[in-house]
């Protein structure tokens, strides 16, 4: 059966990334498209690469009958989408890919966004998008909150670990390293490519990157204590791609274990053989992460590394496979892409 | 129905992209993979992009039972295919992705590669791949040869206008440039990052890149008289991608009009409206040609510009275009996949 | 002896490039900097990568004192350039690098431009600074305008040709590819990385882009009688080069000899031996030009194709070039750094 | 006065780094080129970005004559450099690129290189050329061992914290990006051009990597008791430059002091004022490091993070500094070159 879906939002690159994902999805059909500022245009204008297929005009979000929708991905600016929401009809579906759902705690949005939430009660009712940590809550939402991508690539190496008691809580390193699509279409002089290409860097170091919100908030959640973690994230000279290469205290096969185990009937999450290293080559375009395990040679220290692609399984493939569970679809449904190498 | 299919040589690049398009083919399944220095292994061990597939691992080819394979790509070295290809059951069918039988006359072949075809009346019996061309054609073959990468992109922008006699054929440039898949997995000085990566040149200008005999062949033929071009390649820093300038004797507005009649039913050739440019960015890992055409200020002169994939269009995307004509599948099955952007 | 310049608009990629080439220039010392929007701002805020120098902060025009300065280069945005220039000292020397002065008549630049000239009288008197061909009147300019990049590029190609009478006038196609600093620091979706990076296309073709202006100049003025070329330039994934392959009706070993010959004492240009191929990357950070000529298979045609860093010989080199012959150093001083590869 | 110096091993990239960095070196002339594959060929045909250069062709090293020369430069392979620089004369100033002579002990050499030292004696002879540190060690030197490109930016980063005391010494950790070209120009799959870009990965985790050898020599001779680090190298798609992200048990600001005492007379070291970020864009091709601390939000831990080019800084540049030192130049000569951005 085919789902009528709208998609707010639909001219930044997670918009463009959902219509590339459901151009070949057998069960969604794009009704509507907005795009405020270039509401009128065909989307082949605002993304020539989609000029083959049958969508839509970008529309202003006001114009779109929501009546025959199933359900919206909002593709919004953080801070917007929260004003955005809360005018929706109340009976549509939602999946949100931006930060204002995702913490749970009032005090916590309002410290890692710098003001108060707009939508307090939907806020409470958001259930966290990580799918296969909230797989039986997403089913029943009619709010899902998308995970950071940076959140999303650090939880899926440590939440076994932290579950699994492998390792020690108080000393874990997570260094990121992120490809620019993660920071948008935005016009930014830090992002022209002869700013960025053939040079690399750290920003936000030092606790305060807002995706430390996320982590604080699962990775407590997991322990059942507070755990706080040691984040810097990385610019790297790529379009797509998120490497996490975290440092922990634990035993190296313990932590392999713990992964194996926790994956081993997931579809997206391939745990590589202990001593293998993945790359965000072989993971772009595509909704799978790879993870890898390798032990230090002081004992009792180990290295989990972590890869994805930030616009897929880090937000808008992350999205449709948290959509198929809210309309009763099959998980993957429409999510088997292979990544495009090279 | 499910067709079985092998392929020949997997350990490449258009190798990989026939298992990345197969992989969400609705009806091929992968039954052999061989690679001759990369026997034994598993295949993701050689592309780990493709970990999350159930392949078979690489074999030799004497190793393959053919028995139950309807249908064999040969993504194998230039010369080598030939030789192989004599080799298998007649009653296989074949896409070759190599240059081995693209050129229909021995001496054009002897010309361009340099030494005698070693198996001529495969040659004579195999249909040029190029599918809006030779659809019927190679809906009835057993042997389909696949094009060249920048031979295909420079036909599609010009054999609609050399059949409607819409410029002179004797005034015929193409500018070509070529992202560095185009080149293989080889082992080259000239094609490490160090080296080709923020720089751009020119290579075999002046007439000696074979591609030049597929332009040759192909445009007499739809000329009813000998046509040759002046071509120049060039090296571009990017992965994917060919972008044919193609400076042209004629009126911008009549070559539009012959270009848009020509591909107004076909699903992987989109027309841009007239003065329009594409980009290769926007083709990108999919079976879809953008062509341009632009008026000089010069009247009586225009360009027209083509941009596809090489691994796909320009190779693997085709390759499996001719076997779902082959197989009597529909032509477009499994090629759908959307352009990846960013 | 040691000159004092001044740097006006120091804040894009030219204003920068000039830094970085007067840093280790024996003659020069930079007396002030200016920059609109930044003013009050140390330049290692604005580029990190001159923290080491000891340099003025950036200020804005009015508050520097010309009274000390010997020659000023202004690198300011078109348009803004000659109303700023019209205020300066009127014995003050000037390398102007923006498009305001380099077409001599008013009407070729309202046609070019767009709107009429605000300072006639001074595109009068500026001399085109294309040092190997105007080397004795910018010896005794006071007000010297540098050449467009890409501008630059085809006249190294062309000039000797034109003028050796080696080609025809009538059939010149100009195909210019274009690393993506020429476009300078602006903010513009199609800069950013991930817009830019893994494609390449064409813009402005059919003889819009402003560098015509310049072209059909000097090529008329070399040839004496009109000469109008057939141009596309097209951007490419690299931050600096411009290859510009040019097609000609001529004789390859004859174009070669003019060249060879025209350029036989230049201490920045080199031809390459006939049949080679040049690359932007064998340039990049330096001030040299590469030219390369290929016969075509078909005789009587042939293509130049030739290099050079568009920061550097394409602009701010170019500008230092003419600004030590116009202090009277030694024309290549500070400007001997061999290109930066890899 | 002039020295004259050879370059054995000029084909790499380290040989032409070394090439252009002498190009405008004030007291070096070049009097000898060797490289054993190439011998024979003129340096323009292995680096044409070297073309302008009046030098010497390339030659097997027995074929130098070394009476002339008063110090040469040994960018040969690892294993490779013993065994040549063994034979040459004993009088010669050596400034070793490879690993050979770098560690100290020869157990050490054995364990990670895996296999004994050729020329212990001149082992012991060696004085290692991390200049901040061995300068009077060096002026005195006949042999100087390069360091590995890592080992110098993560030395950099925290000898002066070993030495101050302002760290756990038994909680560093040390993760590192580095551009391609640390790589060399060896012709490997994973080096290619469609491997390497739009991508990223970690290699060697787990204390493998071979510079993990100087940092235990250099780390724990500084302490003054054994040190291990914990340190992944990644590989990043930039041809330049290594950035060392070094997390630390310690306060910020004692850290900050600490470093910016160090390197308050230093030429080439630069750090940022707290809290500040460096990029390896803004040191590219240059002699230059950049440093910055950051604290974490968790009281009594720190990210220092470092930035050199590999190829300057981390390699020839640093063997130039170091053969100024022992010819009794400006340590600086030659090497104020400021980066090349963009």
């Amino acid at each position: 059966m085919t789902h009528s879906i709208a998609i707010l939002g639909a001219s930044g690159y997670t918009g463009a990334e959902l219509v590339r994902l459901i151009a070949t999805h057998p069960d969604l059909r794009i009704a509507a498209l907005s795009g405020e500022r270039k509401a009128g245009q065909p989307m082949a204008a605002v993304f020539p690469h989609l000029r083959h297929l049958d969508l839509p005009d970008l529309v202003k979000i006001e114009e779109i009958d929501f009546s025959g929708i199933d359900l919206a991905f909002c593709a919004l600016p953080h801070a917007t989408s929260q004003a955005v929401i809360k005018e929706l009809p109340r009976d549509l579906k939602i999946v949100d890919l931006s930060a204002d759902f995702r913490l749970r705690d009032p005090a916590a949005y309002e410290k890692w966004y710098g003001k108060p939430h707009a939508a307090p009660e939907m806020q409470a009712e958001a259930v966290y998008g990580l799918t296969e940590y909230y797989r039986e809550e997403i089913r029943a939402a009619r709010l899902v909150a998308g995970t950071g991508c940076n959140a999303a690539t650090g939880q899926y190496a440590l939440i076994p670990l932290i579950k699994a008691g492998a390792i020690d809580l108080d000393e874990i390193v997570i260094d990121l390293k992120a490809g620019v699509s993660g920071a948008g279409r935005a016009l930014k002089e830090n992002l022209l490519h002869a700013e960025l290409s053939e040079g690399f860097h750290a920003y936000a170091a030092g606790g305060v990157h807002r995706h430390l919100g996320e982590f604080d908030q699962e990775f407590s959640k997991a322990a059942g204590r507070p755990v706080e973690v040691q984040f810097t994230p990385h610019l790297i000279p790529a379009n797509r791609g998120i490497l996490a290469t975290v440092y922990l205290r634990g035993e190296a096969g313990a932590i392999h274990d713990a992964l194996a185990s926790a994956y081993k009937d997931e579809t997206f999450i391939q745990v590589l053989p202990l001593g293998e290293h993945p790359s965000t080559r072989h993971v772009r375009g595509s909704n799978f992460v790879h993870i890898g395990v390798v032990a230090d040679r002081r004992p009792g220290r180990a290295m989990v590394i972590a890869a994805l692609d930030n616009l897929t399984k880090g937000s808008s493939g992350q999205a449709i496979q948290n959509a198929n569970l809210m309309l009763g679809l099959d998980e993957a449904a429409g999510l088997m892409l292979a990544p495009c190498f090279p």
